[in-house]
């Protein structure tokens, strides 16, 4: 799993159903430190993260099927909580 | 999933027969910003996407294979919506 | 499977029930000679490491799930093993 | 899916039966203009690839097992098609 | 898959069981003429390798799994060859 900031949204009009009414989200990786890694994910949020949150994002389809509960979903990063804090060098 | 420009197609005679009469497209990764990161995938297409078109794309076996109905298929990256806006910092 | 160094913890309130009860550690990667990767993953603890310890990992979701025994789990990275020590050019 | 050229083979005598009449390649990974990425992969060929061909390559290992009709081959990459043309910017 | 080198070996004492016995060794990722890609893995052996041979490599967990013939092992890298020869354009 890895830690990200939620940076934006992208819409479209023309997509697979199961994307229909998702909202779909940038998310920035960051590294522990908070820095951007400059790389990202476009992920599905399932815990009500907003913009400039910091959030645990997993990357695996078979993780992201269960969360939203369909077998069958065109799905692989998803959203699974918001970070409250991150202690480096604990 | 990731954002992608569609940027090319590519064609083959000998192939696996699942790719006999498919639609299978360069697709060109991008940042948020629409800027290209260099990277790219060759993915099949299930929305209708053409030439210069911003796509969402997912790299996930079990996913693609949904998409197309075939347990079977050797396939892995599919584009799943064309993208109308990006809003990156809402 | 990869090496890795406990640097740091993560907390969160809000998120997947799978993650309420669960210490999830900061894991800088290292490279065989014991310096940093520069990379890292959020990963959950079952065999009790601490802070600076070196730790195997494995990152794949079936292999995390099989470990935490819940077939739905939302993970992909688990820390399966503490490293006694790494023997380069035996 | 990526594409690759056929750089080369590799020949061991000790290894898991099932790479013991394979046809195993060294495929170069190209960008979409035909220049190389750096990158490499091992790849089974079932199409019939030679050296200094362009192919059609997917690293996926269940996409792998389908096309060489056994569920418990440990296989990942395999070439899936000789590719004919690529079309940037079309 | 990929060509490895082995250059090492670790040890572990408080680790999944799985490991116990494991023969577990560092393996350091070449490029198809030899040289290093900075990059390694962690990989169970089944083939005898030892420090200093040239391996071939697969890191997915159902491959990994099937060789070990145990559905539940917390796996993903395993040794599959000892590599005799790789012939670079041929």
């Amino acid at each position: 799993m890895i830690i990200g900031k939620v940076s934006g949204a992208m819409h479209s009009t023309i997509n697979h159903t199961f994307y229909d009414e998702r909202k779909t989200l940038v998310v920035d990786k960051l590294n522990p430190d908070g820095s951007l890694t400059g790389d990202y994910l476009i992920a599905i949020d399932t815990v009500g993260a907003g913009a400039g949150e910091t959030v645990l994002v997993i990357d695996e389809g078979n993780s992201a099927r269960q969360i939203v509960k369909e077998d069958n979903a065109p799905i692989r990063s998803i959203i699974i909580g918001i970070i409250d804090e991150v202690y480096v060098k604990i």
